[in-house]
């Protein structure tokens, strides 16, 4: 017999009953919140247009795309690709039935998405993300951000954290800062530096800066920047302290103001702070921007994150499709969380409710009328139709069931039942 | 701006909101069912080792498999392409995982899969399949059969359909028959006659039949085989009938006995019959198989089916696993019961409970704290943030929303609401 590999493909997460059981709760949940937030579900293809795809991948993105061929008929199909994002295809989705949607659109997109990242513990190449969006058409009042923030921190609540903290800024206070500093052509660069301020020595960031030509003071106007986090008035007076001039980012702080009073005059989001830090990639993002930390676990990096785009399509209309959407990376989230004992299996509850046991065949259709009427309750009943020794089968019930019923000859004559706690052993009669 | 094709790839489901709404209902619907029953939730991966694929794809299906490489490393990943259905990966994860299962497993798989077939309407290239199988290891008694059965027959009723009948028979039943009749040798190509059998003129298959030399007296007794349908005690003695002796049919006649009576013993499964057209393919299945219909659209073909295999992981493994499955085809099924009215979409309830207008930015903290409380309550809310005429705005509520509730200055103050509903017009006072 030919010996084959039956592990699953190095990046792709395969779980057992007893772990898909939580992820999946948690999947649920988040959907749920996305929901009751008012995001209407859409589900694009995993399979779609290379030419698409391609239109925003760049750098990395494009070389991590995943082709899709056919065997058969290779030329029809080597345009084909697995998509890397939501984003894309949702920007595809809102042209091709732009006529159909009401705008502004409040979408959600919980699915599998692909890249074929270098394979590294803790990466997926296969992997769930759980996007909420909105999408106007021409223009989309900034409140949607906040929606947004709360929404995704509202979601995050499934798992269980202990303390989180949203953090926010807006990318115009950013570019307003490099213009007023000069430093409006390097901006590409000094956000890139800035996104990894955290990672690396504060050292190593200042020779970074320098060899862009930038002066020592100016330099350290960048690290304070950085630096200056807090509630909307510090965050304001600091930058002012800075800058004298605020002028340049007027805009950018009072969209941040608008933002953070409104996460403020929510009472299910505890902990929300302005942090200039926060800057989220280089491009895409064009005013507010967020990530979501545990507050004891900062080391963690960020559990959820998103932000203010300008124009979802650009690359597909010349009409103006301005959007605010966050992520929850739910596999990567599960995977770290599991790792540092911060999801709690135990306290889960086993996949099957009752497992009815029946001792010999004479008692099979007695068992399955029983399983009718405790399934129409609600309940989630396996049958062990395998008529083997009663250890055996108490020994498999208890891996997936929290109670058993044993089903003899007696039982089916009285219909009065047994039912036995896999936990505790304690046991409660059930009258039929 | 260069011109992009927006539409999805051909063979690709597609949604609006609304029509999405619907179908996340019955996927829900479906997966509660299987749980109900026992089944327990796995995910395997979309990509898989092309050599786990192809050991048992064979035919069209391997001209199907859809292969998948990385734009960067095309060496490392020309081995990988994605799943044609849940049954492959599902062997590999019960080898892979062996030692943490408990036997019997019942697991199910609803999620996509993927085959290249030949671009027509109503064909898809990437669709759902709603999988429910219990795999034993070395022995799975028959009483699973029925379970199976009455499970999808069950999940089923989701559609709420008009009466569904399930036809069952059982393969061990054909080949005894056709080795009593010295037909073993064709019996390959008898059952691929069979299963096409209503859907060619019976002279056809007489000539079919004939090409094969089979006498005229034996094609007789096969198309009278075919037309054999009713109760158990019917179909023995029609059997009877024919063979005179029915040793070589008996362990099937047995198995089907079982089967048809656990079955009627079920107070939820109202309409089955025996009927010896049934097949199921050609080498898959060994004993049971069954296929469900809308009594009253025969011409819809089945709309669920399965059966059992005597080893799910004959290519992976000397162990013996003999399993037994049933799937619903969701996105095909959708399709087609769009297509001829029998979903229907009116009186499904729009994605949102209520939308909120909130009628200037004074009222945006107000309204997200009625958000909240509403949401608090289980509701699902959407806020319109964009500040336009409340004509547009009432507009594009009735399209997402059942009611909604307009909140100005007024309402603020009082914090009495009024939601309208968007159907009738009528007025409720709310109070918070």
């Amino acid at each position: 017999m030919k010996k084959f590999n039956t592990s699953p493909l190095s990046g792709m997460q395969e779980l057992l009953p007893t772990e898909q059981v939580v992820f999946d709760k948690l999947k649920q949940q988040i959907s749920d919140v996305y929901h009751h937030y008012g995001f209407q579900s859409i589900e694009t293809p995993l399979i779609d247009r290379t030419e698409i795809l391609f239109a925003k991948a760049g750098g990395d993105t494009e070389k991590q795309i995943y082709r899709v061929m056919k065997t058969a008929e290779s030329a029809d199909s080597a345009d084909q690709a697995l998509r890397f994002d939501h984003t894309v295809p949702l920007a595809r989705y809102v042209i091709e039935h732009n006529n159909d949607l009401a705008f502004p659109f409040s979408v959600t997109q919980i699915n599998r998405n692909f890249r074929g990242e270098r394979a590294q513990r803790g990466r997926f190449r296969e992997f769930y993300q759980c996007d909420a969006d909105i999408i106007g058409r021409d223009k989309l009042p900034i409140a949607y951000d906040a929606q947004v923030i709360v929404c995704i921190y509202e979601a995050l609540k499934a798992f269980k954290l202990p303390n989180m903290q949203v953090r926010i800024s807006n990318r115009k206070i950013l570019s307003g800062f490099l213009s007023a500093l000069n430093l409006t052509e390097q901006s590409g660069t000094v956000s890139e530096i800035i996104d990894h301020i955290e990672k690396v020595p504060l050292d190593i960031t200042r020779e970074k800066l320098a060899k862009l030509n930038i002066d020592a003071e100016n330099i350290e106007k960048i690290i304070k920047f950085t630096e200056i986090n807090g509630d909307y008035i510090t965050v304001a007076q600091k930058l002012g302290d800075i800058l004298g001039d605020t002028t340049p980012i007027q805009e950018g702080l009072e969209e941040l103001k608008t933002v953070f009073e409104l996460l403020n005059a929510q009472s299910n989001l505890d902990d929300v702070i302005i942090d200039l830090m926060i800057i989220r990639g280089l491009d895409y993002y064009t005013g507010t921007v967020f990530e979501t930390f545990i507050t004891d676990h900062r080391d963690l990096g960020s559990i959820s994150s998103g932000g203010r785009y300008d124009n979802l399509a650009s690359n597909f209309s010349n009409q103006s499709y301005p959007g605010v959407g966050g992520s929850i990376g739910l596999t990567r989230l599960f995977f770290v969380l599991k790792e540092c004992g911060l999801l709690n299996f135990d306290e889960e509850k086993k996949p099957i409710d009752i497992c009815l046991l029946p001792l010999s065949e004479n008692e099979f259709k007695f068992t399955m009328q029983v399983a009718d009427q405790l399934r129409k309750q609600g309940k989630t009943i396996d049958i062990d139709f395998d008529t083997r020794k009663l250890g055996a089968r108490m020994n498999r019930a208890s891996k997936i069931a929290e109670g058993a019923i044993v089903i003899g000859d007696n039982e089916a004559a009285s219909g009065t039942l047994e039912l036995k706690d896999l936990k505790t052993g304690e046991k409660t009669t059930i009258n039929l």
